[in-house]
């Protein structure tokens, strides 16, 4: 019987509230939080069960951040760059334009220095974060019209989230950032803003913007691979058993695999059914894409020249992508190029 | 007191075998069992454990599964494809020739049916696999001579795993199959063999291949996403508590994610040792490429003539990669296609 308070010690009963940042609508992106709190009970037989709220339900999205270091709430499901006005440097977390891909995202955190860097930082905020989710490389949004040169750019109003609306803005676009989900479809309605971005075909067909913009762009140059947090109260991740510890760590690695894993199966069926719907496909020509190129490298050396975690991280990041995207253009590349081809001539 | 017998009896003291079909030297594709155990055990505060054994210790790298069907070992870190001469169906588990590349191989088995109609096989063979590790898109192998036509391939004898062999015999070349990790470099340097494929630049640069074949071809069309699995004994699986299942799953997504993003950070560099020891690198031909994928569409329609579940479960898969190769060249890949060129700009 000497085993018994010892076992019980390390499977002690928790419950824990994570809000999440997305609409439960939203299955894809929601679905992260979710999943963890699924692996997590079912890894401890039920001992450990982590509550889910959708946005706005016990916390509003944009206050995910603030509600876990104040210990509101034990944990969040969200997307580190939505507090890149608390600090930049919480943009890093999540993607930055012309940053990463999913995989090279994934590399960075998990064998590179990115998950040891960013946790230095989040741990300033009273927070520990792990990778729990990703999108992929997102779409580049919904236009009324067509978009050819900068200066068709000029002036237009566009819902974008994090630091890619200050990329815009030096190109002269008017971003507006804090349109929830929700508030996405009405703004583009009724003419507050003239383009959206959101994520791509499956969740962009839910909020149903292709009645509204016929032209759909890619890629999202700023959301190259939009990786999702897990974030946690530190106090009470450093209060937990080591084996409840190890549990969340596996829970967010399947969630954060699985939710790639779903907008990828997801995503074609969503975009055969927009094409059907009458939109255009449109690439973002190369004049805009190498003014927003060098507009979000100025705004990098302006962020790292004011805000030195900032500065830090970010250099760490950009030595990596330098190898990596040597590396990925050899066998990855040629690989993907000639299957695509393939799929394009009908071979597959 | 009541709580202490259910406790003892829902984390019982488990310890398991696993082998590796891997050399321990190979610190990515055999750190993935690594990883499988240490969180197991971290998971469980060490009431499961799993001891590996490296390729050989107590099963040779070609018996894996047959010692998990048997219950020799109760589980395997290895790849399904070296088990494709007892059943082609094997190959699908790890990749097919001009198949899915890395991150739509997750897709199909985590949200796909993958997983589903693999473990339908597997069951057969007293198995259950979960994926637990995945290389990327590998390189296409060392050559003593360029190769540029079909002609150069008639007759060169050539070390190359899995169906690949049997796509690269339609084409005239002489393929081997069963040369071991330690054996590829003897055979190569003695003339055994003309060429060689083994992984990427990382772990062929510890079996030393540059000293003796000085052309390094590009992409390793049959491996464009090489999944390695956990492969454990069914019975054994079944009779564990359903915590232990879920937290071998979590272990298991977790290697998964983490041996990629260990080839992604440790190839670039070792990429850049490769050309400066004096090997040029070399993309395959257009007539190499589409001749071996014209062949490796004549061996499925052979096998799917032959083998019930090779062609069930390779139509699904093929049903799904028309529809991500579909996806991927919208945002995907427009988006690496500029960052690629940006690097080569040296403008990263």
């Amino acid at each position: 019987t000497l085993a018994s308070p010892a076992l019980a010690q390390e499977y002690p009963k928790i419950t824990w509230k994570m809000t999440s940042s997305f609409p439960k609508s939203l299955d894809t992106i929601y679905g992260g939080a979710e999943d963890i709190a699924a692996h997590v009970s079912d890894a401890t037989n039920g001992n450990f069960t982590i509550q889910v709220y959708e946005a706005g339900e016990i916390v509003p999205a944009a206050q995910a951040a603030d509600a876990v270091s104040a210990g509101t709430v034990d944990a969040a499901h969200t997307c580190s760059y939505y507090f890149a006005d608390k600090d930049p440097t919480y943009a890093i977390g999540t993607t930055l334009p012309f940053g990463l891909n999913a995989r090279l995202t994934n590399a960075w955190f998990y064998q590179g220095n990115g998950n040891k860097l960013m946790n230095e930082f989040y741990a300033t905020q009273g927070m520990l974060g792990l990778p729990a989710g990703n999108t992929g490389a997102q779409m580049g949004g919904w236009f009324r019209k067509e978009i050819n040169t900068l200066d068709d750019l000029k002036g237009l109003k566009m819902r974008i989230a994090g630091l890619a609306g200050k990329v815009m803005q030096k190109i002269g676009v008017a971003p507006l950032q804090d349109i929830a989900a929700n508030d996405v479809y009405g703004a583009l309605d009724k003419g507050t803003v003239d383009a959206v971005e959101w994520v791509g075909p499956y969740d962009d067909l839910k909020l149903g913007l292709q009645k509204i913009a016929k032209f759909y762009y890619y890629p999202g140059w700023w959301e190259g691979g939009a990786l999702v947090h897990a974030f946690f109260n530190l106090e009470k991740w450093s209060g937990l058993p080591k084996n409840y510890q190890a549990i969340l760590t596996g829970a967010c690695a399947f969630a954060n695999t699985n939710m790639l894993a779903k907008y990828d199966v997801k995503n074609p069926q969503a975009l055969k059914d927009i094409v059907q719907q009458g939109v255009t496909l449109r690439p973002f020509s190369q004049e805009i894409m190498e003014a927003c190129f060098q507009a979000a490298n100025g705004l990098y050396a302006d962020l790292s020249k004011s805000n030195d975690s900032f500065k830090r991280i970010y250099a760490d990041q950009v030595a990596y992508k330098k190898d990596a995207y040597l590396w990925m253009q050899l066998s990855e590349y040629t690989f993907d190029t000639f299957m695509m081809i393939q799929q394009r001539a009908g071979k597959l």
